[in-house]
């Protein structure tokens, strides 16, 4: 399955730290690329930095216009799922979307326009309280790759963690 | 399963947005408290104000030693579970630590001392690459109650939220 994320609505400054933690973890759970408008570019530059020291070839792609990443999705036939604590319980449509091949997740900082709920394939709610939406991206990735985005390799790599029990085991 | 959390290493105003996200992860993924250093006091009355609107008796519990309360929670007997990078996959342990009736998760904003590995019953990854520590949390969360969490009530709300394929419904 190809995973790309969509990320809405973040406000400079206030949210880089929400932000850069959404970008990472979009890239931690099997994500190719994260779209973002009004994107600080030391975001950027920390993302591309984590890639180089940890290996994958995740994209932070830069996108004036969520409209277009949506119509470009629909377009290309991508499945689009849409993460708000108002849509259907993730539980009850977690292995429908598991069945796609290419899906593309929107996540919202803040409130998210109407036409989004209905340009989505999918209105998903990761619980129906409120929480953060880094939490519903990672929940979400999980649940729809049931967990085998961990066992996923990150090439090129110039730092490699080996679990372990006690203390810390890198290569 | 009763669950706290413990973060540690936020720094104010720097770090709030993030520390807020965690407080409500903790309550929305069904942990009973969070116990947090160097709190801002806003953050307090938001996570205060959110119980009042959507109900449960969360608490955030403002501590100066991290090492108090896992002190605490050991005499208690309760499991302490550490959440980090470098610790053994969450896949591998997740249904040892579901078999126990009281958990504390502790989760660092930052380098987490050496202590703390030592002291923690488990050291968990969920997924050893950088990511955030809110993810970390809510997947561990999911994984420890499988997903049940999103079944709880939260007694007393003003507002509750009908999951529904589009648009919202709130009660």
């Amino acid at each position: 399955m190809t995973i790309s994320v969509l990320r809405i609505g973040q406000r400079i400054v206030r949210d880089d730290r929400v932000t850069t933690h959404a970008a990472l973890v979009a890239r931690a759970f099997g994500a190719s690329r994260i779209y973002m408008s009004d994107i600080n570019p030391d975001i950027v530059r920390t993302v591309r930095d984590v890639c180089k020291t940890w290996g994958g070839s995740f994209e932070v792609e830069p996108t004036d216009s969520w409209r277009d990443i949506l119509c470009d999705a629909k377009e290309r036939g991508q499945t689009i799922v849409h993460l708000t604590m108002y849509g259907s319980r993730i539980g009850d449509v977690a292995d429908e979307i598991a069945a796609n091949d290419s899906v593309l997740i929107v996540i919202g900082a803040q409130k998210v326009p109407r036409d989004v709920y209905d340009i989505a394939d999918y209105n998903v709610a990761v619980g129906s309280q409120p929480h953060s939406e880094i939490a519903a991206l990672a929940v979400a990735l999980d649940r729809i790759q049931h967990g085998r985005q961990f066992d996923s390799e990150f090439p090129d790599a110039a730092r490699k963690i080996v679990p372990t029990e006690h203390g810390k085991q890198v290569l």
